[in-house]
């Protein structure tokens, strides 16, 4: 069996090209003690992952150059060394190299729920769902009847944030990039207005008339205009939730623009930031209600697949781009 | 009896002038059933009531133009039509005419604490020192150890502020002013650093070197360019919170600057805006602590009096040149 790799050949200015990735043909290795063999079959790639290709204090360490990139991925076990795995089970897992097979610690991985598509647990039954589980419900805490606005909706977070918030009897507001995509919003998720922000003129009009009775709760993905078009619109005690940034990722600028202190301060609002490995403790309840919603055709899965290992890099770049509905798969 | 106010006279259009107001002769009103008649004896001037003079939502309505302007106050009851007062009661409420008399529902008084200073109703022991405790305590929630910055230290909600942090055993730095506003939180209040920010050329080094442990929690009276120096250093789980903006009141240009959305994004760390009012249900608890403290010599008040009603628009106004070490207060 041969192995390839894919590495951070230098560290990105701007938007991330092809010529940052090296791929690299290494040895398959062997499962240690508790470790567990596995040969990928889909790649997660994801916004975040901009921020560890910085060289600068993030959420989780930086990626180093010369080094393997890492991210979630679903693939079978080959061998294993673990008495909770054997070959042929189907598995998924956080920190995956990008590469055709790797070894991982048995308790970092989990068997995919059976019956449905394994790429769900990259998607509305894996980090993703439960970044919007918690994001919304926990920090955003909507109530019936308050209105949502999700910047990035039609990403993977953002349309599992708007079906759980449509769920919790919810107005809901999305922004996306493409008349495409908000028609999807629209149609087949059911949200209440879809915002294309890159052909709409003013954005706080826009929402203004999307959101007669202003925003309760605001999931932003993005920043930037997106989010200073919503400042002034914000209800007493409103949430701010800030799960990305994705529209900054690409800029070694200090982000400067409207500041949101003086509207939370005339609102007595909150605006805070997660990351959701800090729920890490309750996965467990999220995934269940995700399954359950999932198994009942209330919360629909996304994605967008491209095929091809040697993709992946592309992939990734893509996303900046916003080429993706919903979850960005890699299909090796 | 020969009453006088002191109404809005015009919106003002960047830092307040006495232009803006007008001194007009009015009666001495007669209470009604559950009001009182009070000759006022101080007046408390505060920063927020710059947002009130705007024609603009904020979190109380605007003052109009043409009509009285209202602040916190104590005074002595002349004619009660309460059983809860009697004349000669030394009485504060959080809303009172800039008048030499004013006729205020009893429900909104409080007698002042018997033996100390009738002037720490509008500090330490009244709507100033609560908007500290609960600020500080409920939002910042500091523990033993952490690192507090607190801009706008000497002023009347920042010094309190200082004070609780450090009787919970936290490191305090604050910004002022002046080096004298400095060398009084360094030496009568104990704060670990004090940094003027008018003489500083790089508060972010500054704030760097008086906080090794870099910023737990961020106290903000100010925001503009203390608070972009504070965002790079704030520690994951960092709280800041949004009691004032006096650095922007007198500006109709919405805020740009930097945008902490991402050091909140990287830190999980969380920006909460508040007004003191949401507390009104544990007022007791507040100001029975804030009473015992103040007791036992570990909380002190300070205050800046300025003599003679006319001289009210005037103490306003020196507040966003930071003329006041403390609380301002008019003597009547």
């Amino acid at each position: 069996m041969q192995n390839k790799e894919i590495r951070l050949a230098s560290r990105p200015a701007g938007v991330p090209t092809l010529e940052n990735f090296q791929f690299a043909d290494t040895e398959v290795p062997k499962p240690q003690a508790n470790e567990v063999l596995v040969r990928l079959h889909y790649i997660s790639v994801d916004p975040y992952l901009r921020g560890r290709m910085r060289d600068r204090k993030s959420y989780v360490a930086p990626f180093e150059v010369g080094q393997v990139i890492k991210s979630a991925a679903v693939g079978e076990v080959v061998e294993s060394a673990s008495p909770k795995f054997q070959a042929g089970d189907v598995v998924s897992g956080g920190s995956f190299g990008w590469r055709l097979y790797d070894v991982v610690d048995a308790n970092a991985l989990m068997k995919v729920v059976p019956g449905v598509s394994p790429t769900t647990a990259l998607g509305v039954l894996g980090g993703t769902g439960l970044t919007a589980y918690f994001g919304l419900l926990d920090i955003g805490e909507p109530k019936e009847g308050e209105t949502v606005v999700v910047s990035g909706a039609a990403g993977a977070v953002g349309m599992t944030v708007c079906q759980i918030a449509k769920i919790k009897g919810c107005r809901v507001v999305g922004t996306a990039g493409s008349d495409e995509k908000c028609d999807y919003l629209r149609n087949e998720l059911g949200v209440d207005a879809a915002i294309n922000y890159k052909t709409t003129e003013s954005m706080h009009e826009a929402l203004k008339e999307a959101c007669p009775n202003n925003i309760d709760v605001y999931f932003d993905n993005v920043g930037g205009e997106v989010s200073e078009a919503v400042l002034p619109l914000i209800n007493k005690g409103a949430r701010l939730v800030i799960c990305g940034q994705i529209s900054i990722y690409n800029s070694d600028k200090p982000p400067v623009g409207l500041q949101p202190q003086p509207f939370l301060l005339i609102n007595s609002a909150t605006m805070k930031g997660f990351i959701v490995t800090q729920y890490m403790n309750r996965f467990g309840e999220g995934i269940q209600q995700l399954a359950q919603w999932f198994m009942s055709g209330q919360l629909k899965h996304a994605e967008t697949i491209v095929e091809g290992f040697e993709n992946t890099p592309q992939a990734f770049i893509g996303l900046f781009s916003g080429e993706n509905l919903g979850k960005q798969i890699v299909k090796i």
